[in-house]
């Protein structure tokens, strides 16, 4: 494989660069604003530093997370991402097959390509609701993704409105006329054809339409999108089964706060009375074991495996979370941490110092 | 419209670059000293993060402010700046009917090359006082500005003196011939005519010049140009209307602390007894909702419209405002803000981190 | 000696860098992942700053140290480095030779091209002790170094496991063929020949093995590569000779603290039962002191000397030594400092500022 | 004249660098190590902001200093510097006379080229002693001062060692014949030629030498480079009448905390007892302001006196002298500060943003 040549996930987005259209790869790339989110979430990864106790002697750690009773080999899902018909001619087939190869969860996007029949063949998976239509409608698209035996149902909260991703207006991207929206036609919302730069009616996710959708589904409730702490106990309250810390990659607004400074004020929001997940600028193994130290029970991917898609197909997304599964397995020798469900706290710690890249000639060969 | 391809206020001001000889723009975007003042304005801004709440719900945010009475449709008024002159052929009047077109205050400055009779025809103002020649030149350009309905006087109290403006003294900036000063033609107290390089009779923005100014007018007096937290105090003890936080864009001195670092300071020291304004670095509508968290009830904004001015004249102005407006509702619904008028303060954090542009080709396409 | 226009340990780098091919260069400079741990350890120390009392008068200082009792000319040890056969066609014979001329330990790693006799004829020497094979072949390693007379065994336990240098995969390294391990074949484990790429079977460093080896020695046993506090603390009541704080240069784990970050901590959880060593970073003789003043007994030195081994073998080695003994005696005079043995702490601070490099020209003739 | 057109301190030390030879450069430019000494002192600096006070309504500010009796019209003084011989014809006599001229005191090197007579013809100093030969020497050299009428004698105590100035070496300086030492013939200590690259016999500066001074004269002494707070209380236990807080322009020792930084824990130390001066980094009239600030009594100006002396001689340096002086003026000014004498410390702040230079064209023509 092509990919077998790309020892880090820097290496996945090297490759995508080179792979996708300037318009596509804005799209992919860009945020909101002047794209300082999307950075700003991988700068707050680098200045925290890891504390490793080599001497606990752990040759074979335990990678395994439970992740709302599914037992994944990796404590990684893949973020809902739409239309992945940009990035490959099958769209979520492969990334869906990758992930169960790979023996983690997919979320999969409400406005998936494929219909949703056709996604969970491919293995076990997350569905992520959006709110389109009717009452009916959305009810409709529950009992679907229901008797598809999705494991939770994921309701994304921080995108109910549209957002000003000027990297991708710039670059001139359009949708191009080959995507389709396989779910909205298998929900009988629309036939699944929606033309080039029209905003379909969906409801904003407020704390009424949550409370809706928990009464209408016997599936967990996973809330996407949480960086408040007051959100965070306000949906403990209510019940529901997990939040995923998130903004959005950055595509939403380009001035949040990164995900993983927020995280401890989740966690402690929390309390330890649901797990809390996060996304946001995890680009290596040793950013999931700093999330999972600071709280984190799991954490998601969004750009890294669409990097793989890109570049290689089925074949890249497997690879992407394999070089995560390797990086961890390494992060974790080198730490002495015997099972990712529990990496202590003390293990992390802030830097003030950032890292400044001398001359080039330095590290490089 | 040449702007409608301008997304954000950053191309506006590269469509003001262009636009621009390089005196002019020296004359504009520099400040004093090296600069550093004007950088820092933006670059401390850029510190301060967003922590949104969107399960709020709020798809109609309401961007009205009360200021000082004036039914605003955003927290947002036009710094008085002068002589506009030098960027457009009307210089103020296709800012006011911008203004009045986008329902907001324009702040008219004293220094205008109109008369206040042509410009205050274009819609509800400010404003700005210098208090040139006698004091009974004073009291009859307060008396016009009354009789011509101003809302308010508005004093600047940190230019009293000249500055060292080193970016506009290198590219040789000198007064074109056909700048004029209408106002000062109006109030008896000149021709209008000012020779390049003349520094005319101005007293300085005193206390005891403040107090004549109260005396002399019932219109609310506001102060523009305050830093320290002890001034704040003192003119609240002094009955003033509002403050308005600001170091000039640092164009008078290059080493002040940022407005939105000391606004915070300022807003205790008001203590509630008056509305406290600010402007400095304010580039998008993000940053305006940063300063209305911290205590601000609206900001002003300067170099931005002149750059719509220099763009397109009345339309680059309304643009820009407008792009301010579609900004601010975007950032108040992915916050979950239902009224500008109430920014909660725990909505922004600041962030030890500075973001780093990466390798060039990353995020753009 | 070529090497006499080198002015201090960042021309020793330069040259080295000429003197190697590229994939040489990779595995002597990179580290693990992105090289973020190997810029870290400087980046750290640069921001650490000193405060002299020049008044003390100190024309002479003594820059001995008491290392284990072995009475070193400096607090500068040679960190354990293989293979040295890449550097140089001696290998570690001039490296030994320009310690013991210089009045230093090298630190013998147990994966050195020479026989450990070869070796320990040059002068006197810690050895590092890598657990290869049965626990018969590491007695007899133990037995072999003892009857050498080393002076202590240094037991690194933050390489147990591989790591992911991706520098050095990028770069295509391959050990060389001409590559031998002298002390596998002496101690009888092996026939000293490895083919590239294989990993030979070693034992993990655990608190089990560690006691193991303390049972089977009598020589002071040292443990490098000690990162977390809770570590220093649980081997001191193990009853080690002292620890070395130490990220393996960035070598192993691309994320983890700066080794002079958490040396503070570490000095702490000793609580003066044990003396405390420190690499990583080090690149003058100010920041040996620096390590000195927050706690350290000796500092050692890796890369740095390997520069001057590929710069001029024997010459370059003892030069580097020599390089930081002059910068060791003018921080010293500069500071006030009498003895190395005793600097006290308050003769540094942490800054907030970092130095950022202004234009080119301004500094550089 | 030429400098007219130089309009603060960076165009000086442009002009020098054009009128200087690459090794002369770096022997004014360059610091010990690396440079970062140098750097840092001037970045330190501009992490503090200034909170202006406006309405004080200060027309006329007093810029006039009181520097041990001497009524200076700034609280700026020259520091000492040589040989001036490598930067102009005269040397030391156009840096007495613009000195004199704007009415600020030159201190006046020990080293100089000219004799002390000959130079304290130019108008009022101090002297700064080095103590070379004998103690009959140096009785010698303090009576001469004294029969000059020297103003106090300053004794620099971080210098008694040579430093590693590589940026000087490695642009091969060497003194050039035409330097001699008028002061050491003068004072009998020799016959005021020095060949190249010898150390003449100086004592080092001790506590004991310092007893030695003070015992030998009436006049007042003046420590310079303290950095400690436990030296300067100290030295006002000994009676010492003022200390320079100075890290002798980053060229003795690289890793020093910056000049600013250290100030307040010394004016702690001195509690008022005596006056603390400062140098390092100033370059511009806000630096000076905001040394004051933290409670210097006054400053000095090393490089930039002597970049007017390369550009343009006794102008050069009466213009650099003026240049501070408008500034200081318009920062008064700006900053609401009727005198120098009495700067309040809360007129100053400290920023935790650094100034990040955006794209080049935006502030520049």
């Amino acid at each position: 494989m092509i990919t077998d040549r790309l020892l880090n996930l820097d290496d996945f987005e090297r490759a995508a660069r080179t792979a996708l259209d300037d318009a596509r790869w804005a799209y992919l790339a860009g945020g909101a604003g002047r794209d300082d989110g999307v950075r700003h979430n991988e700068a707050a990864l680098r200045r925290w530093k890891l504390r490793p106790r080599p001497l606990n002697g752990v040759a074979d750690p335990d990678t395994g997370a439970d992740v709302l009773g599914f037992p994944s080999t990796l404590p990684v899902l893949l973020a809902p991402t739409s239309p992945l018909r940009l990035f490959h001619p099958e769209a979520e087939l492969p990334v869906s097959r990758a992930a169960n190869r790979a023996g983690v969860l997919p979320i999969v996007s409400n406005d998936s390509h494929h219909s949703l029949t056709d996604i969970a063949e491919q293995g076990p998976f997350w569905f992520q609701l959006y709110c389109y239509g009717s009452r009916d409608d959305v009810t409709r698209t529950i009992r679907l993704a229901e008797s598809l035996d999705a494991r939770a149902l994921v309701v994304t909260v921080d995108n109910s409105h549209p957002s000003r991703r000027l990297a991708m207006l710039r670059a001139g991207f359009a949708t191009p006329p080959e995507v389709r929206f396989g779910i909205h036609r298998e929900s009988g919302f629309s036939d699944g054809w929606v033309p080039p730069d029209t905003r379909l009616p969906r409801w904003p996710l407020t704390w009424e339409q949550l409370d809706f959708i928990q009464e209408r589904t016997g599936l967990p409730v996973v809330v996407k999108g949480v960086l408040h702490p007051a959100d965070a106990a306000e949906l403990v309250a209510r019940g529901v089964s997990a939040v995923i810390v998130s903004n959005h990659g950055g595509r939403q607004l380009d001035d949040t706060v990164a995900a993983i400074d927020t995280l401890p004020a989740i966690v402690a929001a929390a309390a330890g009375r649901i797990p809390v997940l996060m996304d946001g600028g995890i680009r290596s193994g040793a950013d999931v074991i700093k999330a999972l130290a600071l709280g984190a029970t799991a954490v998601c991917i969004g750009r890294p495996y669409v990097w793989g898609l890109a570049a290689d197909g089925e074949d890249g997304v497997f690879r992407v979370i394999d070089v995560l599964r390797q990086e961890l397995l390494d992060v974790a020798r080198q730490l002495g941490v015997s099972s990712l469900r529990d990496v202590p706290t003390d293990l992390v710690v802030r830097t003030a110092t950032e890292i400044t890249v001398d001359e080039e000639w330095r590290c490089s060969a």
